[in-house]
């Protein structure tokens, strides 16, 4: 296994860098599983793919050679749910599944990870989608999508939506892919509507700048917090050209409050690949924190009050880079929901990736916070 | 595990059953890999679907339960191409599968079963099929195809077939599948059409009545005994109505010699669901030799020379009932390429048919001739 710090490409396009120094630690306090809230709104709601990932028993050959596969929980959104509700948050996911075993399987794994899979609902006649990749680390993990002719999960409606519980949710979090065909690119925008119009994101407490690690405490009933996470989310396989994702991409950033990507994405969403450059078009187009993954540069994230913060990769033993940007947005949701600075949101997310990264898993990988813990303790995963 | 007479339905409908008793076998003199031919000409050409199979490698539990899957090759007309290369056959596929890993995989597999992969091509922007298989023997085996929006084999034009080698071929065995869908339906009829046209098909030679296994020994150069056969093969996701795929049935059944089907696929060719009548109705349609397998009730084969052969079903602890149909295609053609009478044909195919559902696997698992020969005496899989 070759040693890397984690940020080469993977086929995602999944970019972040794991920062090995700093993050202490020592000064977080960790929201339980409800944040704290006395009422019944979810930390966090996470609406688009899912589907039954098949990932190699035997890593470092072609899919020709691989002779017997492992099946998990798969899909973007729903590992970002999954990976905040192992940090203790409460997580829903919104989306649908064929009508078939596999759909079965997924709901039912979502349960088990403690994610409320309430609003998974199948879909009669698309089969639910299965993805395989190819595991070469430490930089190279295609990936074989079975989603044709129609994934259920795009099959989303904006009339089935649950948008009070999604209004109330402390976390709304959307991908691209949820805006590449309808109905469930008009349900997705008509859930940011609902983000955007009937409760305004107050601005993020004072970050700090800096080396420093420290941050804010969660500080109890943070009905005030509230964020709308779009993922940029690049996957040029579902569109026709970047140019028609661009338009929804746009539409989808003036209703967020945070944008997250790597530089591939930036690009697709602003026509920006410089770093910073992206990250202030991101902000122009209408969010408050732009979080941009530049690979062995590490993640830099850019606050409209001007707060930065860019923290470098954490060393690792990268196995399978595929679930590193799930688990990475898992924990910047805790984070962002802790109420923490800038700076030790990243490290801890940054922290979080690297973990998924070491290990062959995604969702079943995700880390426990004294994992994190332990990686920012010790400065690697 | 059940033990069970393997015969019940699988879910593709297969219904062989695989007789126990009689066959001992020691009057067969099997063919050589070319027959002993001087030519060219291939024993056995298949033509139509491939794809990759993913058995599951915890049987008797529901897709949802299964945690890792094993990948074999499949797709029936290439696994009888499979099984007849182990029984000793030259045999070569016409086939298309995605240009991706799991199409090399296909083509590599193929040739190390010793079957030619020359005429197996890539297609551009369709993914190689694959295919998930619940087993829950010894009567359940369900299919969850992934071959939407079209499966590559479903491009085979007639333009690019080598219809020189196919009308030369000592067997050309075709599948309803390859009907569903133009333009593999107009090849696959103009396939038929030159085995019809250039190739008039002798009668098979004298064939043994009654309880005797005997039948006539391989007799060196065989110009005269062609086959081209029929395999019903019916699958009903793949077609609107069984009435769309009657029309092209009854057209294929016009060019075949023989023709092979459970009693669901024999309904839909001919509307009869009575073995006898089915057989008859086949023949009317207008091949020489109807095989009817019926299940529990054993395999009825009927010749238009007035031959019939009805064998009972082999004793057997079921594994996995899939592949167990292509084993005895593979065998079938075996047997008639050997010139053997007619029941020992049927007791070969059983046989070969009860040990691939002994087994998890179905191309890996096609059987030797001394392990067909073993059941044969031994009168169990």
């Amino acid at each position: 296994m070759d040693e890397a710090p984690y940020g080469s490409e993977d086929s995602r396009g999944y970019n972040s860098a794991y920062g090995s120094e700093g993050g202490r630690g020592h000064d977080c306090a960790y929201g339980a599983a409800s944040g704290g809230e006395g009422g019944a709104a979810y930390d966090l709601i996470t609406m688009g793919r899912i589907g039954v990932d098949l990932y190699p028993l035997q890593t470092g050959v072609s899919l020709a050679k691989v002779s017997s596969f492992g099946k998990f929980l798969g899909g973007s959104p729903s590992n970002v749910a999954v990976a905040a509700a192992r940090l203790g948050r409460r997580t829903a996911v919104v989306t649908r599944t064929g009508r078939d075993p596999f759909g079965e399987y997924l709901r039912t794994e979502l349960g088990e990870f403690g994610v409320d899979a309430r609003w998974v609902t199948p879909v009669d006649g698309l089969p639910t989608p299965v993805t395989f990749c190819e595991v070469f680390p430490p930089d190279d993990f295609p990936l074989y999508f079975y989603r044709l002719p129609k994934a259920p999960d795009l099959e989303l409606r904006e009339g089935e939506l649950d948008l009070a519980a999604i209004g109330a949710a402390r976390i709304f979090w959307v991908t691209g892919t949820g805006l590449c065909a309808e109905p469930s690119r008009g349900a997705t925008l008509a859930a940011l509507g609902v983000r955007g119009g009937s409760f305004p994101t107050p601005p993020l407490p004072a970050v700090t700048l800096g080396g420093s690690a420290a941050g804010l405490r969660e500080d109890g009933p943070a009905a005030g917090r509230r964020f709308t996470v779009f993922d940029l989310d690049w996957r040029p396989m579902f569109w026709e050209a970047p140019e028609v994702a661009r338009t929804y991409y746009c539409e989808a950033l003036r209703h967020a409050t945070v944008a997250v990507g790597n530089i591939d994405e930036c690009e697709v969403a602003t026509g920006e690949r410089e770093p910073r450059a992206a990250a202030e078009a991101l902000l122009a187009a209408g969010v408050e924190l732009a979080v941009v993954k530049q690979g062995p540069k590490g993640v830099l994230a850019v606050h409209r009050d001007g707060a930065v913060a860019e923290v470098p990769p954490v060393p690792v033993d990268v196995v399978n880079g595929l679930g590193a940007g799930d688990a990475f947005g898992g924990a910047l949701c805790h984070g962002l929901l802790a109420g923490w600075g800038l700076e030790r949101v990243m490290r801890y997310a940054n922290a979080a990736g690297a973990i998924v990264a070491s290990r062959l898993a995604c969702s079943s990988a995700m880390p426990y916070p004294a994992e994190v813990e332990r990686v920012l303790e010790g400065g690697r995963a």
